[in-house]
């Protein structure tokens, strides 16, 4: 089976960056369904560790506020969802519940470098499912990396082990704001066959 | 406008991790095709990093076998085209280019700390693309973390200055060969609405 063309559309060749949004929220159920398609996406032994908060409220966008860059602090504050993806490093705690059928925390256990590029690359897959699995349910996003890393992690991770990554402003984007697109690489710039 | 619900299934909810694969190769317009869906996932500054080499010849593979872990041995050098996805380390070359607006080169030129967090994280979403992309195009997808890097990157990447990220093997997988799927963190273990 492949994707319908307009699915294809949806996900990928049609879908946009937004800045700005409409003035309609995104309710629990939405974020619910969004996680349980993103969750599905592989990861290295299911390893599964990004952690993901959902800034909604205003209470909570004011706090994210001075971390934001200026490029980012408009947009982001008007989003009617922002969501901070995030990895835990302790993710291999899981492992014996995630991967039941070996001993895959001990693979992590005490290695540090191993345990912070794992949960780099694995967060950072999930992140890109959720961007994806966002358009799929009908969101816009907006992802961004300029931001004070340590000082989200202070005010929305405070236990120290789950690190910010990126930045994902979720809604309904006005298709009207949207500026012409970006070109891409060709074929034979970023890719080969041997 | 939503996705249908076979295909969420196709591309998150029974999609699957192959080890096993069918004697149906991978042909270059389906590889095209594949790029020219998951070019279009959004990057910081468009900055477009990943750098994929498509191994599908016997030669190529034999130059791969070495750089494989044994646990991913049989399964890689079964698959019909197993795909490098490097990162650039000089991807802000590209930025005049790609981010015509702004002088984006310039925001990396010379900071090598952020131009490898940037590159993989960016490089990182792209092979996420690659999963969903191929998937979407009905191919199966087997991506895997455990290989020597730096024995790829002097055998696929020798100019240096692109890095080996992770490995997915792409065909069509043998369904029935599959083991139960594993569990996932459940919404509430995962994320948080603030």
């Amino acid at each position: 089976m492949l994707l319908p063309e307009t699915a294809l559309d949806l996900i990928f060749r049609s879908a946009r960056t937004h800045t700005h949004w409409l003035h309609r929220p995104v309710d629990d159920e939405t974020l619910r369904a969004l996680y349980d398609l993103l969750k599905w996406g592989p990861t290295s032994a299911n390893c599964s560790p990004a952690r993901i908060v959902f800034v909604r409220s205003r209470e909570a966008k004011e706090r994210l506020r001075p971390a934001l860059s200026a490029g980012n602090l408009d947009k982001t504050m008007a989003a009617p969802v922002t969501a901070i993806i995030g990895h835990d490093l302790r993710f291999h705690d899981q492992l014996p519940r995630l991967f039941p059928h070996a001993d895959a925390r001990s693979w992590f256990a005490g290695k540090d470098e191993l345990i912070r590029t794992t949960a780099f690359r694995n967060g950072t897959l999930q992140g890109a499912y959720l961007i994806v699995a966002a358009r799929s349910l009908g969101l816009d996003c907006g992802p961004m990396s300029g931001f004070d890393n340590a000082r989200v992690d202070a005010e929305f991770f405070p236990g120290g082990t789950v690190k910010s990554n990126f930045l994902c402003n979720l809604g309904y984007g006005d298709p009207a704001k949207l500026h012409p697109r970006s070109p891409r690489l060709a074929f034979d710039e970023a890719c080969r066959v041997v």
